[in-house]
């Protein structure tokens, strides 16, 4: 079981990690500063304020990236240590890179860049499309083909990102199109790219094991808990965020419901699948993204949390094995089922929502549409242009296309620059193990009385 | 070990729950609307100001439910997926199945039902009486069996809330009566209707291991970090709520440490017992609860908090072993130490504190007695009465036997519903045992080199 | 497989925590009240921000305190049990040790003692020393000693911290040199004079397994995600404590990208080490403490949290086993690499920041320098001395020193008390194993079918 130790991949990624950090420190000395402390008291209060009103939402959000989505893909008995260590990674990474990006795309023009909470948000929110996306090819991939994929996706993230909210004027105060669908289809443009036509066989390291469900499950909690900060985070103070809040709310625990109803009539005995409850209960948070700060009764949020469950169980029962037979397009985690599926509907339940609200006579203020936060001022402009609410409801569809299209067609790309021979693809039997990466104990390193028995049998039966 | 698959009560689960959830949908539909976003520049001011000072409590007792007590009740090694899935099932189903009654009951002559957070916490506390009850039959009943348990128990707990708090005026602010020993009654109520005479032997997956037993103490440090978010969440900001958050600090820490004396006291060799350290450390919150806002001095909350671990520590060593025999009472997770005994030790206390007060100088004013929150017109009501302090001794007194007077008798009728044969209660030989439920890797169905060693270990020796 | 159990030492763990939790009830009854309620309707308010301003932050740390360092404690994979009961046990026992003698030291002069949020805050500051301290003899030593430890620190450290930040002003908002600098070399010092110059071999047990690596690798991630509510809580609400949390997510941030870059280097096969990532991850934490409210550009967080994170792994590859070799240094979680090193580092570039900070013209005000929160009046009356920019620098260094030695000396005398027979130090055979403590379900003692497989094994490998 002595593993093939080729030194140079091995070398590639502290190499290119220590040239990333070199950078960022001379992008940081040159480029970034803080505000200067503010004299009056007034500005201290206002300044106080709005650290209390981000940053408990903020840390909210960070137990969800870290430790919630990290547990959740732990669901690969034998490779969780590397599932979570890589999310962590690549979550630093990523948000390092995209705050850089946007220093020098946005800021870059006002000489130097004023470094704040609301910014280190946005780079974070930027860096969550990468670690969605790596959930296609999880277990299968190199750190280094992780790194390099991050590095392709966070700038097209911000380009269309910027067509979608800036120049479409899209409504999507939870980033369901610019963050959910795009990563997914980016994710799946990367695996078809990387496996090509080859149909990748079940591993036997890849089937979770009770406490790996359990693992996984914890993280599904995490998440569930504390996915209305995440959708609320941006929205305008008040009643705004207030509905996004109840809005959430009321659309996660309609699919909590919902999937154990789905996932039970659709398995034989009427178990339950742990996957189907692990992905299915998170499918309303992504839904409801994009209306959830929308004038629209709670009845809506409720229906659209179920109707994404179903979505996302029906997904993985009948899609996901399609997909695999008919395009060999290989999506570990069933991220399409989780986040591409669910926001797709909940594109089609914005475009309702902005229809329905022009006939309503309570929504006929425009104020009833718009979002805020990040937002607020690319929206204004796009109300300048006088479009009407058929034209919102268009220009929703359209920057749905547009988040598809870009991030299928980025994806591609990437993924077959993922292919380069120097970026240490594992081979198919070191596949889903931690060993690869980590100096973990291990029954063949070294064969004391500490090494726990399940490894000892497995590595017997290996031997066998 | 090829399990029996009885078609009919495998259906019931899903019809059950998807007709409810088809009727929540029609309720919200017809009745529940959020209130207009405000013009007013001060009322969005306001309404951000109580989501910020709500959310993070709300979002704290979100965890406490879905993470900390899930985990809690992880200590049985072959069930902590269904554990944690069924609480998270119960929690969402009660919690929506308070918000229809609720809406019903209190708001229903005003027409429309104005969705709110405070509605939904207070939904949410409702349900919370559910994941306790739950607690006495843990492993033994099935999902159906528990969502119908549910379906009595919150139309009762919201009756007995609203004679206890409105009529009797009782001052509980952290729920102590009104959920702790409530839902302790309850569920020692179904358990006594559900097994009868009938003496539960001790089923071989019933004991712990070290990893589920270390799970479960998780799940207690997560109660316990969070607890002071749930006893202060509905006090009046400001003095009552800063001496609630002091209160239950101060008498969880002294649980803490009790536990560890009393423990390691009653157990031969000194050793301490894992079951007493998950349960005796979160004891001083379930007693601070009804007197959390009191003016009372901060060595009575450390002694409080001492007495109820010492009390729940006994409880568990002398009390449940007793109650098995004589009563042939089961109590699975020991609710009746944790929940029963410190709420009555707390009740206690509030009588107490009550008559104190009125002796002391400084507490001469009525105000040092009024609790807050969601209960402070209530309060106002019952001293609208001219109620003197003996009386409000009285009616905490009366308060306690209300509650444990309707739980009892309402547990004891719902455990006999549970006994239809329809609700498919497992037989004893399938007890604590995930795959039932779920489509949990299992040795018998798919033997690859996958499953783990202990799994097989396991399945040999009850093959042999 | 039968433990001896001396009946003696087994019943001075409850005598000790009995008596004191007596003499705590004395001292609180005696001493220690409550605010009276505030009579004004502005008060209340007042009161209402103070609690909605440092609540969200003191649960943070509580979490961090209870569940992160409890789980990062849990890498000796049969010990987990104990290294999370005893880190809470400790936890709760110092604070309330700190709360005393705070009280007595501080306050003892008004008569009475008022309680508040803000003074458990300081206390469980303080039994944050021991918490980190314990790592050095982690496994090895019993409760009672580890009790003993905790009685001895908290008065040292805080006559240490009344003359680090009283006596000689030093700046050091987030404790890097008042608590981890202090309480690493107290626990060296302790590990020293307690095991001596015996040179402690390999315990077959004391090897981190994969799943107890991943649950320390989960504690790393949770005290990583809450590290800025910890250096942030007591700085001045406004621009400081914005900087504060800025510098410390920016120091986090790289220390994760650079303990990669280090351990990949070091290793051989380039392959990571859990205990680096577990370790590294934290160490920018540790050093931007003392400089994360000061006046100093963000590539200056970056650079320091790259720069700990290298120091942090260079010292669990070279110096913690030369220390082991030369010194007979025993220290089990590497505290040294963690708080030790870090905190140096840290305290060398709070001399830069200060002497940099004075030739800025931007920084030529004293209040740039000001830090804030609880040291705030402490430092107006370091500045009333009219010390110099150098002056202040000087301090600072003065200040590391005193808490170097003051800890070293006292760590020495603690731990040689700690050798003492009566408190029952764990022969070296039954150290690290949770069975000494607690009544784990253990194969030797009922060898039922519910035992794990694994435990199974390894009983039968140590009867062989």
């Amino acid at each position: 079981m002595a593993l093939p130790s080729s030194t140079y991949p091995r070398r590639l990624l502290p190499l290119f990690l220590g040239l990333f950090q070199g950078a960022l420190l001379l992008f940081f000395a040159l480029f970034v500063i803080y505000d200067e402390p503010s004299a009056q008291a007034e500005d201290t209060s206002l300044v106080a304020n709005q650290v209390y009103s981000t940053f408990p939402f903020f840390q909210d959000i960070q137990v969800m990236l870290v430790v919630g989505l990290g547990l959740l893909l732990t669901f690969l008995p034998r490779y969780g240590f590397s599932a979570l260590t890589h999310n962590f990674l690549l979550l630093n990474f990523s948000m390092q890179w995209a705050l850089v990006l946007q220093g020098l795309l946005h800021h870059f023009h006002h000489g130097q860049i004023h470094l704040d909470l609301h910014k280190l948000l946005i780079s974070e929110f930027a860096a969550v499309t990468v670690l969605i996306s790596v959930g296609a090819i999880l277990g299968r991939a190199s750190p280094c083909q992780l790194l390099i994929m991050a590095t392709c996706e966070i700038p097209i993230y911000l380009a269309s990102e910027w067509v979608i909210v800036t120049c479409l004027g899209v409504l999507d105060v939870g980033g369901t199109i610019t963050i959910h669908v795009f990563s997914c289809y980016f994710g799946l443009g990367v695996s078809k790219a990387l496996f090509r036509a080859t149909q990748q066989p079940l591993h036997p390291k890849e089937t979770p094991t009770t406490s790996s469900d359990l693992m996984s499950l914890m993280g599904t909690l995490i998440l569930w808990v504390f996915w209305p900060s995440f959708v609320a985070v941006l929205c305008q103070p008040g009643d705004a965020q207030h509905r996004a809040i109840l809005n959430t709310l009321l659309a996660m625990s309609a699919s909590a419901l919902t999937t154990v109803v789905a996932s039970s009539l659709l398995e034989r005995d009427g178990k339950l699948s742990p996957g189907h409850l692990q992905n299915g209960s998170l499918a309303g948070g992504v839904a409801i993204g994009v209306v959830a700060d929308m004038a629209m009764p709670p009845v809506a949020a409720l229906a659209l949390g179920s109707l994404s469950a179903v979505v996302c169980v029906l997904g993985f029962r009948f899609l996901t094995p399609l997909l695999r037979r008919k395009l060999t397009l290989h999506d570990q985690c069933g991220i399409h089922n989780l986040h591409g599926l669910p926001g797709i509907l909940g594109t089609a339940a914005s475009v309702v929502a902005v229809l329905v609200a022009s006939k309503d006579p309570s929504g006929s203020q425009p104020s009833q549409l718009s979002p805020a936060g990040g937002n607020a001022s690319e929206v204004v402009e796009g109300q300048r242009w006088g479009r009407g609410v058929g034209g919102q409801a268009l220009c929703q569809a359209a920057g749905l296309a547009v988040a598809i299209g870009a991030s299928l067609l980025a994806g591609l790309l990437s993924g077959a620059a993922l292919r380069l021979p120097c970026l240490a693809r594992p081979p198919e039997r070191l596949c889903f193990d931690d060993s690869l990466y980590f100096r973990i104990q291990d029954q063949a390193e070294s064969p004391g009385p500490d090494s726990s028995a399940e490894e000892g049998a497995l590595a017997l039966k290996e031997q066998v």
